[in-house]
């Protein structure tokens, strides 16, 4: 990057403002992201047999974090509103964690990325998971939330793989 | 623990519901929480830089806390409507890690705890964090979110610190 | 129809996910619903003559059907948010129900129909109209909430009568 | 009846306002109201199937409904904020309907009735499970949304099953 | 004042946060606030010919107001969610401003003041009274939004007339 | 003006409803509004002074600001949600007030012009300032709340300075 990168939520001034997205192109926009919380292996079996039955830790989880994508922009102050197109949560049990692996997709026709959307899905479905197994083991830790991978915008295509940590 | 933890959101058929916190007694309660982003160390200079001059990107991220603590029973699906007599959320910056680190403090006179309502903070922070500096570091980490400490109600005082685990 | 009818809300394994809509072309859209409330004679008579003087039962139902169909995706969780066009609620009494019959009316010019939308103001209107002359008659029915036609989107016109069921 | 009822949310000159709550006391409140989703047999076969293997519709549509109660306040011009001590939603199957049946739990220690909140969260489930089986059967109707019974507060007891008409 | 006044949402190092209530204690609480929206009198007429048919300008304004007194805590970063026992808005034409004057009372039994309360309903309200008039008058002005009187809590009665200038 | 003016959000009955905008063209559509503070000249010191070190009033009041603009048509009974551009609000100090001065911008391409977004900004910063100096002065006024100027749409552009008062 020859150019230094700038903080585009701050004015000339410094004051914090709304980026203009007036002069961008509707593109199509993907984003991925993913995080996880481990916990103690009984609590992941105790989700893991509860859910054998009826689903509802990581079925209640999965609604909460595709509701909160649609807040994004309630949350984050800076965020715009957006006419997402698609949202979906995939939540996974990890044993080696141990613990629930979240990952969301999100995607826009729009001018400007959904990256925040992708991230809120993922840390709100995180939080859901704490709260509904925090009976049995407050030590759970939320971990490593970060975007895997984004696509389209003039920035271009993104992936956690491929870049040298920006 | 002689008996076996519970996922208390379950009923008996194991279908989500909001526990009945109604014979409960009214207690003082405290939570904190913790958790970071992780970026590169130019990232973490130009926020601080930032800073320097306006504190927009942690005043706002602050601010931003503070507002989804107040949010988070319309978040996660089972929390209770409270009314939180103090939220306060505080931002560091770490260069050894580096990046900032966010703790938020929520405090209650009421029947239920205030555990979710410092993690949603926490975790709210951190995504405003992001979304502010993420055209300079799309690479940053928001990592290792959990409950410091919480008081009061049946379940008495709990520290990570001293817990084993749960 | 020739082939099985599905829930598009369900994903391959059965998980709840939101339609991707990115796909679908921006067309005009409507949607009518309809629902009302049965009460008592008197029930009736009370809120007419009250409406004679300030018509404050049937004007507050009808703001809040319309505030509640701009909260559509906020309230049923696989629903997009829409930039909606235009949104009227109608209220009628009638007294050989006895009670008010509500008529919503949406349009859009989008990816998706609106008849969640309608469906929404229709509900929150009769909700509304209950809460309102609650004091007076809690047996009140809100009764055959239902879509009575669509236009627009792929799946072209539709319209209760005509349908034989679906 | 000897005194003519009136409609509490109309002042003097026939006004809306929210009824002055600060005079009551503090009771312990339970309300349970009930609703129904009639569908063709076919839709009802759809959603059940889906059910036995991940519950997503009738689960999505209780935490649906459980949400709602906890916006009434939002949705419903003239209800006060309220503190609820608990929220339970029940759907079950009813072959001769065809359809599903919705039934909501609200329980509060408070200053007033929760009858909105347990109305509220019996509409938007049954909304919810419109919103997930329309792409198969937009026929569907809503249908008997209503109060069976409330305890507590200076109104006292009621059931629909005792009452005549009010 | 004998004392140095200060700004209680900021900490000893001038960071904004919410103020710790949980030791005041809970009292009967009454806020009153004012303001008005100055108008062409054509507009004025306009608006009160509309009125004497339906009273939709000044009906729906006055639930705006209503409504957004129970957001407050939503909108005001550092606002306290409350729980509202009375709220009241009431809309005067006044021909020799030309315009409408709008006053708003809210009570609470409850630990802190609700003096933002009684401000966002009149300022939302004038608002609305704003949005519905101005394809006929966009030099409509809200003015004078202020705070009339409040009673109870530990700083006690203040009224505008009696204060000076505090 | 030779044809009457009319109050659009009221059908030919009179009744409330939200304006049809589906035949509009999307056009880029810019709105600004300000208003202001007036308090103590010893207020307004207090406010720099903080400000001085670390910009919390003006720099929150101006991130609620932003947030409120997002919020507009969940605030204003009869406005559309719509996609915003850019958001900013700039807060000035005016020592001849004595007071300060807030003035917002809001752009879109779209449908229906943002002169309640700017001035629902406008408000909603001026009341967080209130909030934030209540606790030394209760006697601010919230005055001068006025679109300043409006481009774009079918009404075209307007202009506060060489408007004749509508």
């Amino acid at each position: 990057m020859t150019t230094a990168p700038k903080l585009t939520h701050l004015d000339s001034s410094g004051a914090a403002h709304m980026v203009d997205v007036g002069g961008k192109a509707e593109t199509e926009r993907v984003a991925v992201a993913e995080g996880s919380v481990r916990m103690l292996a009984e609590t992941l079996d105790l989700i893991l047999s509860g859910n054998a039955k009826k689903g509802d830790v990581i079925g209640t989880a999965r609604i909460a974090g595709i509701m909160a994508a649609k807040k994004t922009h309630e949350l984050i102050p800076l965020c715009h509103p957006l006419l997402l197109n698609k949202i979906s949560v995939d939540i996974d049990a990890d044993k080696a964690l141990p613990g629930l692996r979240v990952r969301a997709t999100v995607k826009l026709t729009g001018k400007t990325g959904v990256e925040m959307e992708a991230l809120t899905a993922v840390s709100i479905a995180c939080l859901t998971i704490y709260d509904m197994a925090k009976a049995a083991d407050k030590g759970m830790i939320i971990q490593d939330i970060r975007l895997l991978q984004k696509s389209g915008g003039k920035s271009g295509d993104w992936s956690a793989e491929t870049s040298n940590g920006n």
